[in-house]
């Protein structure tokens, strides 16, 4: 069932060039050989994605809603073998798999939704005024419309919600673009099978094969090609800081620069207000450590930070954070790589003079465990260098103690962008916690309350995104209905005969969608 | 009235360094000096804006598009001094000032409809599913709001419409976001006027003095840094290929990348079809040199560029053409350096040995005088030197003749991204130009019929934009409605309680705008 192939459209290539899938609990291989795709193999794939985009940008909404759907489905009906390989290639928790299963299936039918509903093409009709003094307007539709083939990245972490049918693919698919995704090596096999899945509903479609093609591989050039083909007009990312800028660097540098929708790097600040700490310190301390230790720590939206007032009620909820963590098994990391640059961070942390170990998780049994990691330190120390506000990708996470509220305020001010922002308060604490709202809100994507920002809802109204280095453009979302919009384009026809209109503009509009007119909103 | 002063909020400076203002039909300078804006002033004007950012966003969408109503108030107001300076400053007629005001006043109102209605908000409610299984859905409401100060840089060609108080300006201040101008150099006087009425309309508003200030310069490093102070968010520049690319490097080299909106370049294509060419080619031909010739060629959309079948149609056309051009007076362009780089454009096409000189305008009497120049070559040099589409600011153009529609198809493949492509067709014709609209629509923001580029209207559906290298952003209007969302980011709340939430998102919605709930339109 899993061939290793290099898949171009509906074509199947192999390599001399082979690489292993690799069982992080264990270190042993997983067969078969997967091709590492070349520099050819880019250019083929994104040749046939250039070819497809005229008939799938135009495809009427309800045809490209259900390819999202037979995408869904053949997801679905890979059933187990689909599980099993996940949970083979990531060591993530099999329970885990099987909800990440749900949310990816589930994402694909939302945007189904969205593509129907058509509110995504914004269509917007300035009738012509002929008699207008002292120049006539002429007649302006606008719509939006797909970039253009899209390379995706999948993501380590979320071997299908972030890879290779997830968020990044699903967006642009509903946009009208073709998909060209490089797949992540840490689970090739898991690529196999997803992409599969998504070629056979490119056949059950009636598509041109050029709609998806995809790239297995382990070199950083295999990307970089794909970033720099002239074909590709857009780009989706979900990785390191270092990764997804070295990405924008060969975006910019293209003779046509490209967008690239890169979701970085975030600590996600927590703010304990006062009067949750004394009332549920040592709950909320319980609670913290649930979050973070989560999937060994391993979210975009891990909890790396918490900010509160100095004073014995974060002293019972370090306390408490501390004892749970003790108590928290050690977890497999995705690979060998993430675990090494976790266990540096972690490493560079304890050894820092300004920072204290308050407390370590069990070390682990087996290769490749996350050994949970909580410090501590004080405002002034955490301002004065930048190094301490750094995401460690994993289960680490430090406590920043503040003298006071304008402390609390100052180091948000100083804070990069985030993709969350959590606070934790009871009523007696909302004066406090009122004025730092729009600070966060400038800092970060999501503002959540009295909650852990692991747990991304993928809704209408999510914003999985933020301000710099959080994403690479901090005016858009990687997760949720508006990330539609990183792959369009608005076009406007002026004059243009009723019969040679795209068809969401004619005046019959066939495909039912809300028009604005003349500046007025007109439901469907 | 005009001080030629800084103006950093409510604060006028002066400076040691001055420069003055030109008349450039007579070489002759206008007074006052006015004063070279430095490091310091740009500092000390960004420190403002941020700090008046909270102040700004958060404002209720009434007053903020009372501001705007203000400001379009104030420009009126100034009344016939400022279309003596800015005619004086430009060299551009008495009627197209008049016209151009009347257009940035318009501008000005339109947006404060758009900020009124809010639909810019697309406030988005996913109610709470508190008995969801396997997990609950937390509420999360999403709202759009401003990115932060933004940095604006005056056009020389549309001294009122693309310059101080023009669409950049008009957008960021809707979204809710202070400006800082780094005004145009070569309309000093005009900059000074318009500024003075918008820093009127920040004081008539009782808005925090930051909103708004003005760095009259003339040198790169004024602008460069601007874009490189960090309180800047966005930047929105209509100009030169070069100049817009300066910036978009500054902007990317910062620590924190922040988006650039440059509108730069573009030959604006125009397809002559047999049918129309046959019927009415010599008609044609004169308005294709009026669109061309008005404003001396200093128009973004100007017509550079025809694309036609060789033949006895196309010759009539070009004659016409080339007649009307000899019998159209010679303008002023708006500086000394636009008519050099004007001329060194002019020298080239015609020195090209694939071109050929079809006519010259009359040489014009005075300094500074566009003489027109339209050229002709074949579709496979047009192909062989991609220096033949480069632009050339100001009244040139060249006819490219093409031996069959797959060639003109071939033609249009090869176009960089341009702002507008324009089709001249007749009924007959419409079986060769329906599969070009889908062509041409990838490669322009507006695709226009039976219509000249130049003129772009002011609505809900233009779009004033287009893939590399039109602008740097092709996703982006810079004007219309549209171009409010260049400085828009999303911030998505998570159960936050409905008084600790910003008005717009309040279960009251007290704006009164409309709402998407549980994925469902709602009107306001």
């Amino acid at each position: 069932m899993i061939t290793g192939a290099i898949l171009i459209g509906s074509e199947e290539r192999t390599s001399a060039n082979t690489f292993d899938a690799v069982n992080p609990a264990t270190g042993a291989a997983i067969g078969p050989p997967f091709a590492e795709a070349g520099a050819n193999d880019v250019t083929d794939a994104c040749a046939l994605a250039a070819a497809a985009f005229p008939v799938f940008r135009d495809l009427a909404p309800a045809d490209r809603a259900a390819f999202l759907e037979r995408i869904a489905d053949a997801i679905a009906a890979i059933g187990d073998p689909l599980i099993d390989r996940a949970t083979a290639e990531t060591g993530l928790p099999r329970a885990r798999i099987e909800g990440e299963r749900g949310r990816t299936i589930g994402q694909l039918r939302l945007f189904a939704q969205v593509v129907r509903e058509g509110a995504w093409m914004d269509v917007t009709i300035d009738p012509a005024l002929p008699d207008r003094a002292p120049l006539p307007r002429p007649d302006l539709r606008r719509v939006h419309v797909g970039v253009g083939p899209v390379a995706v990245f999948g993501a380590s972490n979320f071997p299908l919600a972030f890879s290779v049918a997830g968020g990044d693919t699903a967006s642009a698919f509903a946009a009208g673009c073709p998909v060209v995704v490089k797949g992540h090596p840490a689970h090739p096999g898991t690529t196999d099978l997803v992409a599969r899945a998504i070629r056979q509903a490119v056949v059950d479609s009636g598509l041109p094969e050029g709609v998806f093609s995809c790239l297995p591989g382990t070199t950083n050039d295999l990307g970089g090609a794909l970033v720099a083909d002239p074909r590709i007009k857009a780009v989706g990312f979900t990785g390191s800081r270092g990764g997804g800028l070295a990405l924008v660097r060969i975006a910019n540098s293209r003779p046509e620069p490209i967008p690239v929708y890169a979701e970085m790097s975030s600590i996600n600040p927590v703010i304990l207000f006062p009067a949750a700490a004394a009332a549920r310190g040592a709950e909320l301390g319980r609670a913290y450590v649930a979050s973070l230790t989560q999937g060994a720590g391993q979210f975009c939206t891990n909890p790396g930070l918490v900010i509160a007032l100095a004073g014995s009620d974060l002293d019972a909820f370090e306390a408490s954070a501390a004892s749970a963590l003790r108590e928290a098994a050690a977890q497999p990391m995705l690979t060998p790589g993430i675990h090494r640059n976790f266990e540096q961070g972690v490493d560079a942390l304890a050894g820092h003079p300004a920072v204290r170990v308050v407390a370590r998780g069990p070390v682990g049994d087996g290769i490749n465990q996350a050994q949970g990691a909580l410090f501590a330190t004080d405002a002034d120390a955490f301002a004065a260098d930048p190094a301490l506000g750094h995401e460690v990708f994993g289960s680490s996470s430090i406590v920043v103690r503040a003298a006071d509220m304008d402390a609390v305020a100052a180091l948000v001010t100083g804070l990069e962008g985030q993709l969350t922002a959590t606070l934790l308060f009871d009523e007696a604490d909302e004066p406090l916690v009122a004025p730092l709202i729009p600070l966060l809100a400038e800092k970060a994507g999501r503002v959540l309350a009295n909650g852990w920002p692991t747990g991304v809802e993928v809704s209408h109204a999510m914003v999985h995104g933020g301000p710099f280095p959080a994403t690479s453009d901090g005016r858009s979302t990687s997760v949720g209905a508006l990330a539609i919009e990183r792959f369009l384009r608005p076009v406007c026809y002026q004059n243009i005969p009723d019969r040679l209109l795209p068809p969401a503009l004619r005046d019959a509009n066939p495909y039912a969608v809300a028009r604005r007119v003349d500046g007025v909103m007109q439901p469907a």
